[in-house]
């Protein structure tokens, strides 16, 4: 079936909304984070450890599918739930973030993009229609449309130039999508220009896609850039569609997102940045390597639900981490992930109970304190 | 509480034995596998996953844990259970082991033995009294006494004097071991030597260990070798005590151990040969890199009860394995502990139906076809 999206409730003071979502896999309130499987796992993590998260929807990686173990052997497997094994909802993207970011050098024409794999440098070439092929076969439950992803800062003329390929390869794929349970998305580009993110939006409205991302940010710019990307396309985006801000996961980066009129989330931040010892609090992210949690004998967060926090103290994790034994890492995933899907609960609390705004200053002062959080520039997706 | 074995049944044609033990954690069936937590963390899985597995007792390294995080680090910590999370038994060895095949050079005197840290090079020295301490520390159900682990080969005349060094050490040890709840296991050494064996044996035996261990083997020997010096400790070992074969767990192994009286079996090869990306199987280890699995859509072994092969294709445990993906090998790592345990489980209903022979048999048609199994060098402990 298609996605449905349920609008709930308007939090009164900004654009924040409370829904839900209907998917091939169980109803699911919005708004919510998405933990990112690359390549049909997310790392560390069993598929149940990460449903018992309360997620709900997963994204997974079509250009890494797509090299390795590729489409039609996931295909063959019955596709990416049985594959995986994943009992709630699969998100694929559309390739278009990592032939930009991973795989270079490029050459984009308007048939699509050439390009050399970051694994084996061998030539390959990803259209709109390739990567709509390439997801129907995956069988996810929502598809992405192929875009340019353009970097940050870029001309006026390169972005118009690129938002209005960007449509047209939108259009073709649509044209070939043939997956009759699968829902494709509309991804709205255009930089930091505001005529450019509503024209790429309206045109896409007319296209009438099952719901829609905002793709470009999170590409080197500041924060406030990052927000008013967001602003200019939330804006002009049906209120009877669910909003995807794509790759963005820095916990006040959610909320300003949510605050904007964002629904779903997705970034590799939780398990990327447990790969590395930290941890994710309300007073900021912690590195577990640091000699002070030696002798810590209380959780990462008392007042945390996950698996880590109820079992394992700072100091065990901290002797995992300064060891490298994969179960500090994976605590710290679970942690991490759950950490956003607190947020997000929290959230839906808020926009019911209309009091977003102080919630985020709440925030803001226990996690950056001092720190003007603003000037921080976005960190960039992919694992 | 001293742990407590009851001999439930004889095997009719061999030494194999059923039993239980009682432990401060519950009682449990022997034989049995132990899975190795060398750093309090069996490599990969959450302590719940571990107890799922029906393993009962699990491992840890004093060697290890003395090094880091510290022994009074853990006692602080409430001790390893509570360190770790641990509901089930924990059997400590004494760090003799590592001290002598991962730290050199040494120097072995009456009083100990000096090593340099496999670490950071620092000087250490290690008596069977400080064995004890740290063990005492460390909180686990069962100790084990310092010894000294001999190379294969070994002469006669160093044997014979290290044999009595280790009964001394032994004796040392127990004379300052001081947890009422931790129980402490006196460990036969002598080498391929009867005569060693039996006279080891029958010292530690007048010492009322709560428990026995059989060392020395596994350390380059063949099979033939190693069976035999199982036998001459195993004989001269009492009927009412448990008998705990270190640092074994080839399937076959195990089983020829079961034969001649043991009960107790550890080994990190399920979990060392999981990281590269090896499966027990019935009919003999499988690599999953393989290409033959590339599109293998059944599980790892079809009968297993295991969360890996309840859950999973071969297809894709292939693609974490080659692609490194964590969640490889912690499937394959449940799926081979499970293997083990299920083996022991095996073989218990074997000793209560008198056909163990008949079982090893067919075991040994399956697992290795027209390989000659007992000219097959032993592996080393330790991961």
């Amino acid at each position: 079936m298609k996605i449905k999206y349920n609008l709930l409730k308007n939090e009164k003071n900004t654009e924040a909304r409370y829904g839900t979502i209907e998917t091939n896999y169980g109803t699911y309130e919005t708004p919510m984070f998405m933990p990112v499987g690359t390549r049909a796992t997310v790392k560390g993590l069993s598929p149940d450890e990460i449903y018992d998260l309360k997620s709900g929807i997963i994204l997974a990686n079509t250009y890494h599918l797509w090299l390795r173990p590729g489409e039609d052997l996931i295909d063959r497997a019955g596709g990416l739930h049985k594959f995986m094994n994943y009992k709630g909802p699969i998100l694929t993207d559309s390739g278009g973030f990592q032939v930009f970011s991973l795989a270079r050098p490029k050459d984009i024409t308007e048939e699509g993009v050439k390009f050399k794999s970051h694994i084996d440098g061998s030539k390959l070439f990803l259209t709109p229609e390739k990567s709509i092929e390439i997801q129907n076969k995956l069988d996810s439950d929502i598809a992405m449309s192929f875009d340019e992803c353009i970097p940050y800062p870029a001309t006026y003329e390169y972005s118009k130039d690129s938002v209005e390929r960007t449509i047209r390869w939108a259009k073709r794929g649509k044209s070939v999508f043939n997956n009759p349970r699968q829902s494709l998305f509309g991804i709205v580009q255009g930089g930091e220009y505001e005529d450019l993110r509503k024209h790429c939006a309206l045109e896409l409205v007319k296209e009438n896609f099952d719901g829609y991302s905002i793709g470009g940010t999170s590409v080197g710019e500041n924060k406030e850039t990052m927000y008013k990307m967001v602003s200019y396309s939330t804006k002009y985006l049906p209120k009877d569609k669910v909003r995807y801000l794509m790759g963005v996961g820095d916990p006040i980066d959610i909320i300003e997102g949510v605050i904007r009129g964002v629904d779903i989330f997705d970034c590799v931040l939780p398990t990327r940045i447990a790969r590395h010892s930290n941890a994710f609090t309300k007073y900021g992210k912690i590195n577990l390597k640091n000699s002070k949690f030696k002798e810590d004998f209380t959780p990462i967060e008392p007042d945390c639900d996950c698996y880590a926090c109820k079992n394992f103290t700072k100091a065990y994790i901290r002797h995992l981490v300064t060891l490298n034994e994969m179960l500090g890492s994976r605590l710290l995933s679970i942690h991490n992930i759950r950490f956003l899907t607190r947020l997000t609960e929290d959230l839906r609390e808020c926009i019911k109970n209309d009091n977003i705004i102080e919630y985020k200053e709440e925030f803001i002062k226990n996690y950056y304190g001092d720190k003007d959080y603003l000037k921080i520039e976005t960190t960039g997706q992919g694992e």
